[in-house]
């Protein structure tokens, strides 16, 4: 094998593992879009075989042999084939070390578990989730143990979702947020609350799905490239390449600010996955690098973007126009008051900005205990329950507002929500480092994106995977990760909010 | 290997040729779906990728030992494990006449052909379709030659798609339609027209959205397995399985009938496909076993039962309660008369079922011409018109409402067409038959299929590809094929429409 036919297969390789990520993303989403209700068992089947090819195709003997021969040449390889043989060796490594029939077996799981707690939300119903993800968990610890017997499961987990991250440097971030948004949280309780009636009422689904798409167009996403769904549980994916980019939300007639900040968060999403290098499709290096930095994105535009006075400013005219009886006599920085009203809350996609990473330290400690063997999954409902009342303060009513509430677990995601919380303390070094060269607020007044855009795209999204997450973050910020930035806007942000 | 063992790795086969074809099957459903606009070079990449893993699985020596072996062993296989056989075999000994690259080729070709189709089909532009429609056909001339070289193109397609058709049995059964329907048709024309205007008007696609949904329900069709989305042209499409199944209607706002009809037609292609007994599941002998048949399943309940007198004594009731304006003062009978007018019309799937086989009939025509090298894919328009004014006396404003109204071709389907009028003429002899033992005007007056269906499921639907077509269609009604049975229901049927 010469080097250059070793970099035709490695090609080849990356374009198959493409298409079978496209056909697997695929029927995962329409299993959620538009599948009718009984045909999981047949997605399950269909999965069950395209899985096994996928890991075939990932592990096998053939593409071993290449990556190591591509690896013992690395001398004669750009950043970018490095970068590629390494991402893949560094998987394949790891997936050699579970076994086939049990990959296979969890995929299936997956597929099921995504079905029953459908159901089980519906019907607040735990118990008949709770086998389904005790297997999960059960899952979670027995693959952590074949990848890295090294290491507890938990802090496998946390560093594939984010490089870097473990259970000592995530206790110490929490800590530094506790220790600033607990009291922020209370100051502001004390304070006269910011009135959010106007954005409460009846907004029928399709105005705001108009809404939606003004967004989408607004703040920079291709419509010929992305599309846009309704789901139970907003998401972003990918359909093999950067090219091909689904967006989905939820509309609540009752809230129009759900579905607005939902599109805006997965446009963040899309955003960066579709800003990759045309050049990095069908490669490994396509779209983001990690959950931290890509929730840095979508959290970057839903709050730090989309709930800054200037985009109130900009958004709330094209508002009005849409719901013109609704927003009649109210004005823009009555606007900006109630999308950014703090208060403890039950659902996590629902929460203020400032509330938000509260919610996401509850899921982080209950994981963490679950992994680490102390705390079972049966005693899950009552431990969350017990947290929100002791971080939030408020009651938990049913399983449905409480422990059922996200489709992580029933996605096999254990050690994802902490990135949620990252990414958004991620944000506000982007916003103090932009300010030096881009008029981000005068941008915003003007519903012009496309600076603010340059800027990421320059620096984050076309780069896709090729750099690692921290090189990346401190590349573009010229700084190390420091989350008591994020802290300080907060509380600007909000003494400012609550007169404090 | 032993017989047991040969016949899990058939079993396993199968399964994965379930898999691709679900896949398969659902990106282009995406594509015509819901999938954002410029897409189509993603999934070209997709399936590029699939079909040669399908091919391989399909064509692999693997798979040839193993069905050779089984072939040799056929005594000791039951017959459903020997159609299945067969079936593979065939398919087989043909697919490896065709060349690898060229076969991936061609599913690519395919993916852009439908992108570009539709773009033609808006801007009624053939130059721009023209050149990939000249490669479909050539292709197809192509493969003819590959897999029967003694055999004229034509006549291999038409076998492909309904076993036992030819150009020589096609001739005759057409001339034999064009015998009793064109003077029919003038004996018509020379009577008072029936009055359609309560059909036309303005109905809003939401409302017949709820008529689709109950035309499902009522029809029989489970909701549970087989889902309804819109697109541009309808059609009816499995999921890897008959499990599940989803079918696509077009609401046009100015005509309640079209979406109605559609869905009835596409309705009873879905009946048939999960109609297939459970076991059949993830094998080859899951779902319609021919062209023919599956249109003589969803044109007997489009038109034979869908546009009885008695069917529409049930339905109209429930259609004026959803327009309950455009139904005032209105009767069934008028509406049976209304959705059974007959006239010369530009577009097939919208045309009466009378005029409905001098459609297919043209097409037939052209088809043929153009796969013998009689006529260019260039003057394709031309002919296409002068046809139409030939056998239906109208001129064809524009290759959109022309020529390129199909999406057959751009499908690849050459030799498909026919298949409508046999089904169209298979279901008159169902009727027939079934009369014998079923009232069915009794079950259509009342709304109740299920006596209807049982009686299909019995003799059709259960048994999938386990007979082949003529067996089944001969066990069914006891008769051979007389397409005069057809023309019979016709000539009364419509000469008591017109007072003939």
């Amino acid at each position: 094998m010469t080097l250059e036919e070793a970099k035709a297969k490695l090609t080849a390789l990356q374009g198959k593992m493409s298409a079978y990520q496209h056909a697997t993303s695929l029927i995962y989403y329409d299993g959620v879009t538009a599948a009718p209700k009984k045909t999981a068992e047949n997605r399950a089947h269909t999965l069950g075989i395209l899985s096994e090819e996928q890991y075939r195709l990932a592990t096998g003997e053939e593409t071993v042999a290449l990556l190591e021969y591509l690896d013992e040449n690395k001398a004669a390889l750009d950043t970018r084939e490095q970068r590629t043989v390494y991402l893949l060796l560094k998987d394949i490594r790891q997936m050699r070390k579970i076994p086939m029939d049990e990959f296979v077996a969890y995929q299936m799981l997956l597929v099921e578990a995504d079905d029953v707690w459908h159901t089980a939300k519906e019907t607040s119903d735990f118990a008949l989730f709770e086998p389904i993800l005790e297997k999960i968990f059960e899952t979670n610890i027995r693959f952590a143990g074949y990848c890295a017997p090294e290491k507890a499961p938990y802090d496998y987990w946390l560093n594939e979702y984010e490089e870097g991250a473990s259970m000592e440097s995530l206790d110490r971030f929490f800590a530094t947020l506790r220790a600033h948004i607990v009291p922020l949280l209370k100051k502001t309780q004390a304070a006269p609350q910011l009135d959010n009636s106007l954005i409460r009422g009846h907004f029928a689904a399709e105005k705001q799905d108009i809404l939606s798409h003004k967004l989408m167009e607004l703040i920079g996403l291709d419509n010929e490239h992305v599309g846009l769904s309704t789901t139970e549980h907003p998401f972003t994916i990918s359909f093999g390449s950067h090219l091909d980019e689904r967006i989905t939300t939820h509309y609540y007639e009752e809230d129009v600010s759900y579905s607005m900040f939902s599109v805006i968060h997965e446009g963040g999403h899309a955003l960066y996955d579709t800003g990759s290098d045309d050049s990095l499709a069908w490669t490994v290096l396509d779209g983001g690098v990690s959950m931290g930095i890509h929730e840095s994105q979508s959290r970057f535009f839903e709050n730090i973007l989309g709930r800054s006075r200037a985009f109130c400013d900009y958004i709330f005219p094209v508002i009005a126009e849409i719901f013109p009886e609704e927003m009649r006599g109210h004005t823009a920085e009555e606007f900006y008051r109630a999308v950014n009203r703090a208060e403890p809350s039950l659902i996590r996609t629902e929460a203020d900005e400032l509330t938000y990473c509260l919610h996401v330290m509850i899921r982080y400690e209950l994981e963490k205990r679950v992994m680490a063997g102390e705390l079972s999954v049966h005693d899950l409902p009552a431990e969350w329950n017990r947290l929100y009342k002791e971080y939030l303060g408020i009651d938990v009513p049913d399983d449905k507002r409480g422990v059922l509430q996200d489709s992580h677990w029933s996605g096999g995601s254990i050690g994802y929500f902490p990135s949620y919380a990252l990414g958004s303390a991620y944000g506000a070094q982007y916003l103090r480092k932009m300010k030096q060269t881009v008029d981000v607020d005068g941008c915003l007044r003007s519903g012009n994106f496309a600076p603010i855009n340059d800027w990421l795209r320059e620096r984050i999204w076309r780069h896709g995977c090729t750099y690692r997450p921290n090189e990346l973050f401190e590349a573009a910020t010229g700084e190390n990760f420091d989350p008591t930035v994020f802290t300080d806007y907060l509380e600007e942000k909000f003494a400012d909010l609550y007169g404090l």
